[in-house]
């Protein structure tokens, strides 16, 4: 059976990691999965929240939030309403702990990471693009940070590399990486974080429909974890090249 | 090994499930899982949110809540802050969808349950306990609603039962049920939610220091089955006779 | 004339007081007023707000709020809204000016109380109850700082006991301690806050319908500082067993 | 002992009420109390909030609020600060209590008036000023709702008169009408809202520093009556002539 | 032709400008262009915001509202909707913009002026009139800091002097100094705030309907240019004599 | 002499104009003036605002933002602060203004359309270029709606053409398309809106240092008039043929 796509169910939307699109930020990625297209910035500052100080340890932090037009329908915008929704508030804290996980704060020294992931264009797994790209653009800002001696010169404050997909039971079937129109009908729907060596950061499942069996659990935790390596190859092949590998 | 409260790694904490606590509500329920108490109101109102007017189909949400002291320390109320914060904002939707997970909304007929559950004292597992609780709330509002021809006598709005419980990864090992002491040192947390028949409606794990690997994944589901099906016990009994069973 | 529920028109409803409710509030309290249930927890902490510090005295506050469903229907939750009422506001100041008429801040030292009054189920006179309970409480937190040396040992930050009662006007009757039913229906209504020597804190009489007279104003305020009297009794008895004195 | 501006205990400040103050509002006041100046509007709209529909009365609202640099250090405005403080509140709810007092709603019919009570010069006394300026206006409202029909030609909405003042204990002695500086150090301060025939609307007396006893609560409230008499006078005078009455 | 209220093109409304109006303000100034009034106070206090200390220079900051009832139909109070609104918004930055431009701050010191201007009656022209008040405000505000040593005796913070008009064509023909109605009618709006010197420090011009011609811009630019030199002399007339000039 | 980036003072930056760059808008452009670029997207709906429900005509407004890392240090998200800023309003307003002067809003019938303009890399004329680019989104939404008949085959809404660009004084010399670097050191700054006939529809100039003289003014507004000729150019072009004019 082929999907709305084309796609088979354990392959990927094409992928894009464009590094460098924006001349302020310290790390930039605007990465696409399919027509989901989201804007990674890594801003970088010496210091950390009150909370943290004299700790001798850093903080990453992640705000996500899609442009009003990013989806079919136009969305007011949450500075408009004067209040963060439940959604972007969970997204926001998902991309920060998925990016700590693979993190040594002690490394980073009393820095502070932002990770901006603003929504351009969305069709389905805006967040775990969102997490893919930050990743990228992460790593930018910290290799900037040791060229201009934030960081010490010696300092690994990346431990690992980490990415997301999302997968679903779809009519049945489980598939990788959902667009808009799947994830809607999916009766399943999960967002798994992985690092580059094949461990759990986040696993989030959650039954649309009707609750779901182990069986049909352990099958998406496959799909995403093969979608995960893809993505894990994706990012060194924009790391090491600054292009994007053939998909 | 033996725990802080000497458990074993499968033991639950005492629970106990005192319904008809308020005379207010159409459901209420005391929850305690150990230090850890809840109190969960169903309050059920006829009609639906105007998104939904004119489906034929009710809605069921949720608000959870902590008293500022039911932490060790004291923690600013959200009302003086002008905002919900996200930790708030995302336990919500997730007890809301894991009420849903087992009502048939169509059978339901245009009313809305609304379920508060405010932490009136926390010792870890605040969410699980409330999700537990509030299952027993809401099968509280919806025989009132039944008796009282909001729903029509032969409609049956429930499809299953519902139970919650958090597990972890402590000092290597996996245990069921943290509290409070033990949800700090976790290396891996993870909220489950089952249905009675042992199939997941929502699956949360988090990597709180290093990733986990699958056969961690697997064990911590094993133990969180097991643990919903005790708790699914204790919720029957608690709906049959009114009393606890005994722990 | 018998009312509601059978008491006479002096008779206060049965007043239940337990100390200790929370394990981690320093002092903590479940009042009731017949139906009317209040948790009140007293924290207390190190150090004055900015514009006190350098003072040498402390400051007490109090917060008061409803949990959506302890009335009949259920109201919103004023963090969702993102704004406290005006009656919210209100009460809690007159907590707040009800217990440190009773405090010698100076003695206090730089530390602050914070009261926190929670009305788990409404049934009429919350604010009375919030300020009775409160009370105990605050004097639970006070011996646990002499204890913890947050205070010094022959240091008497209390300079009295204080207790509060509402009175009302109904179908021409003054009454002592009004329920809801006979709140809606009142007249006027009033709540005093008096000292244990019979002085007041606090008098706030209101004409619902028509204004009263002088004579009416007289009537309510002998009720009100016997019914105070009564609950002084109350208190000191919960202080002193840590039982309820029988009604 | 004759008081910081030579007054006698039982005197009031000079009060003059400008009438028509404004040329858009129904009724206008610009009311004096010695410094304190309040502009009251009175704006009478067709309708009545959506909870009040179909009833069949009207409703009576106010606010209250002071100019930032209506004292004698600048307040930040509430409308930078993005939420209304609690004293605001509770001024405005009184106000509004006070005047819903004196008018039998049924006869307004489905009308709205919004009383407007700008602090623009305080110097104690802000509230009892503006509940007596308010009076006023919304007198002058109700007779152009008249004459433009939005009221039946026979309609009685006024049912009394209403006025107000603040009384208070200073160095031991009760005294009329506090300006500022007595106000600060006033032991007891109380605010007395009184009809024209001497029956009490709200009594609000509050213990700055000791409690107070019955004896002085009893002459406070002497005081209190003695000064509304007085300035029921000054309303009725303004309401005849235009013109303020020598004092 | 002439104009609603009698007036030719190039005529301002009669202006007055009452100085001293508030006791607590270090500067205050009530001044009316006609119906329109505009209470002005300047604030002084030593210390400047956060982000500009240490610099050596002072502050300027103002800010606008209108009374709810200022406006032919009674607007809501920003302070209950939470938010400030755009209009609001911009204005009080024009305010402050435009006396910047004729103060020193290096000489004004390490000090803020806080320049509130509160509509009490609107007829157009409000920002206008609250500029031009607002200088002969913050002039004061500067001499009472010399007086008392805020300032160095030989500073001289203020470097000119400043004022504002509005501009507009109404059916067809170029007008100063609009009233509301012919404000509603205009088709092009424009506000131009000159120096004393007939320098600009704002011009600002709307196309309300069709857009204008470079002729006619030049038309409104001489009318202001002449309007303003006319409300520099009622400027230094009133801060010389404290009276008003004649009309 | 020449200016920071080589050019003359009456060139433009190099303009891209690219069209349809999001899926989801009606009308979608990708502006960039130099290094500055703004994402427009117009979303077209049926109906209009409650204010303007049977007016037969339809309603234009803007929002304008920027994302939290187009510029060189990260700024704050308005979302999460809470509340929109002075500046952002301010252009927002202006935004919606510009774009109404070039709408025949009873040609475009009962719908609405809003421009969402988010600053994705800012380095000056960040709200001119968001003006150029959304007239650009307009044209091709006003196109789309008629030919999914949301507007009659018939009917013209749009009037003409608008543009806009910035101009200031730099070191005495007037110059055309400040960046950023030049906008800071502006002494006066001027933000001006042409149609493409060269009238005005909104001309803003500011003094930021010292006061402006007429002839500065004159020499400022030639340079405009004569930039927004050219990005009327750009404009038609990108319109007629879907690419960029060679700059």
């Amino acid at each position: 059976m082929s999907r709305i796509d084309g796609r088979t169910a354990e392959q990927l939307r094409p992928v894009t990691i464009e590094r460098g699109w924006s001349k302020h930020a310290e790390g930039s990625v605007l990465i696409s999965f399919g027509d989901t297209r989201v804007l990674c910035t890594a801003s970088i500052t010496e210091g950390v929240p009150r909370w943290r100080k004299g700790s001798g340890e850093g903080w990453i932090t992640a705000e996500y939030a899609m442009l009003p037009r990013s989806t079919n329908t136009r969305g007011d915008r949450e500075s408009v309403r004067g209040r963060i929704g439940g959604r972007t508030h969970e997204i926001s804290r998902l991309i920060g702990r998925s990016l700590r996980a693979v993190v040594d704060l002690k490394a980073l020294g009393e820095n502070t990471v932002v990770l901006d992931c603003d929504v351009l264009q969305a069709d389905g797994g805006t967040r775990t693009a969102a997490i893919t790209g930050a990743y990228v653009a992460l790593a930018d800002a910290l290799a900037w940070a040791r060229d201009n001696k934030l960081v010490r010169a010696k300092a690994q404050p990346l431990t690992g590399t980490v990415s997301a997909v999302s997968v679903g039971i779809v009519d049945g079937a489980p598939l990788l990486d959902l667009c808009y129109e799947e994830d809607v009908r999916a009766e399943t729907d999960m967002n798994v974080v992985c690092t580059g060596d094949g461990r759990f950061v986040e696993v989030q499942g959650t039954a649309e429909g009707v609750p779901f069996a182990r069986t049909e659990l352990d099958a998406l935790l496959d799909l995403a974890v093969a979608g995960c390596a893809q993505l894990d190859g994706a990012q060194r092949h924009a790391l090491d090249t600054g292009a994007l590998p053939p998909a």
